[in-house]
């Protein structure tokens, strides 16, 4: 990696949000190695997964207006969720970064998305699973991420829509396309069907 | 009503199904007299919602293919849900039924969809909720109905969402997005936003 971002984070994050930056970084190098994609790159996405977190709410309202993005329902009443699109579109303008796998890594890390790259599965899952995370449930999927990437995500999946149906709030449909996708997925797997 | 399926639909389906379509027609009439809307066309569509249950899962994949349907992931791998699209269908071919509230009603009882119409609410509810019906939390679902139609539905929701996510099948994206569209109307009716 040519460049280190890690003291504009630490400007622009707060501690905390600094600190899982390093840490979805780390995780995120780690499932690269675990799964034979590109540490350097996964590192790079994993420590910029949460650029637009630097922005409040009604920033990242005015940020999404400005860069042109049509805002969904889910988005509509859930602003915070825009951290990831608006940091993905802002990496690539403000900081020059031009590799559209870390791009979209960036975009889908909160909610994921079906069809994303393999790049952007690791930091989903790095995001759930780095080490300052403590919620309970986070050992098993730790445990399920050394050893089946899709079995981690869908239990992180499933995780996060107990957790919002509890709560009473809105589910993303990017969240409940992957979670189909994943779950086709592995059953075409246990047939032998290649997908 | 002019005319009584009845006897056509004792005809085309087991009994169980006939007793729950009965079930759903009582049903359904109560929910409209309980929400100001035509008690006849709602006895109709839920009378006649499982139409397209007397067909199996591989005669439903052929009468999608003959009525130009597409699929869409989660049909393809449950197309036992495809009995409310074909049956849609055929209520208005074979029935000739053309109250376009009617047949979106049976077209969308099993997922919902967000955007359907009352009469479609009151079906999906019934649908739940019908005498014959004895999940654990029904009693619930029924006591929300007879005070607030998008409670209810919100709660039928949930504990479809839960279920399905317990057992590990496929979330239907129509179910999410009518869910949401309820939650937000449900939130701007606390504030007093007209949806």
């Amino acid at each position: 990696m040519g460049e280190d971002y890690r003291e504009l984070l630490k400007q622009v994050l707060n501690e905390e949000r600094y600190l899982h930056s390093l840490g979805v970084k780390k995780a995120s190098g780690e499932l690269a190695c675990l799964y034979g994609a590109d540490k350097a790159r996964a590192e790079k996405a994993g420590l910029l997964h949460d650029y637009g977190k630097q922005f409040s709410e009604e920033e990242l309202l005015v940020k999404s207006r400005e860069l042109g993005l049509r805002l969904d329902i889910v988005e509509e009443n859930n602003p915070e969720l825009l951290h990831a699109s608006v940091g993905a579109l802002l990496v690539k303008t403000e900081l020059g970064i031009e590799d559209e796998d870390i791009i979209e890594a960036i975009s889908c890390h909160t909610t994921g998305k079906a069809g994303m790259g393999r790049l952007a599965c690791l930091v989903f899952l790095a995001d759930f699973i780095e080490e300052n995370r403590s919620f309970p449930g986070v050992e098993e999927i730790r445990e399920l991420a050394l050893k089946d990437l899709d079995k981690a995500i869908l239990r992180a999946l499933d995780q996060t829509i107990n957790y919002v149906v509890k709560r009473g709030r809105l589910l993303h449909p990017d969240s409940i396309n992957l979670r189909n996708e994943i779950i086709v997925k592995m059953a075409n797997r246990n047939r032998g069907v290649s997908s």
